[in-house]
């Protein structure tokens, strides 16, 4: 059971049972779950996981259409990384054209919660915080 | 009191009364709280007011070492964009070094409990994605 060795956060193997780990830590920057949190705030996650936040697959051209400005080409490779950290699936019908459909997993359906939070306060703190802006950038040129 | 103007959101003054502008929406590219929902999960911001989130002041030299990583001019950057939004304030005491100490604001910490959450989420998913990851590269090479 290897009970003896001892893991550092950088180096240790997912298969070793959490009684062994170190805490996780995003301040620590060998700890991943600091690529982990980089992926949740990645520009456009936090949008996608807002589109596919009830649960329901999605088509790939309408997240395209819904998410205005995002290009196919990053949304595609955005799409891909949430798949590969298990947070969507996506679905393939074979059909002319293909159609491809993307769909929250239980663990992506875990985010919408946190994420909206973060989306809410940017949408509700809007007016509070272009002031400020608009104060602080008349005090730097005084 | 202008009460007849049509604002877009993309050129409303923050001056405007609520009632008059277009609600903010992080999916139109045109509004301005995409740009907030950008700093908030800028890639330092989540770990900076995670070190402020108890309201006492802490000194640059603090930050610097607890948030592992972070190079002095992106530090010195991320916080000026922060104070910029009113999330933070900095104090200088004249003594020899100048002492410099940033403090959350009454805004920066209404932003604590929805960036913990986040933070949380990736510290707490940790094994889950990562085994994820394994296996989503072990199908590709396949």
């Amino acid at each position: 059971m290897a009970s003896s060795t001892q893991v550092s956060a950088d180096v240790r193997p997912t298969s070793q049972p959490a009684a062994e780990q170190l805490p996780a830590d995003v301040l620590n920057k060998h700890c991943p779950s600091r690529t982990i949190l980089r992926h949740l705030t990645d520009r456009w996650t936090p949008l996608i996981v807002a589109v596919l936040a009830d649960g329901e697959p999605v088509r790939f051209k309408d997240l395209k259409s819904t998410i205005q400005g995002i290009s196919p080409k990053v949304l595609t490779e955005t799409l891909r990384s949430m798949e590969r950290d298990g947070l969507l699936t996506r679905h393939i019908t074979a059909s002319v054209p293909p159609r491809v459909d993307y769909q929250l997993t239980d663990l992506g359906l875990t985010t919408v919660e946190p994420l909206a939070a973060v989306r809410t306060w940017a949408e509700t703190h809007l007016d509070e915080v272009l002031a400020n802006r608009e104060r602080f950038d008349a005090a730097q040129t005084v």
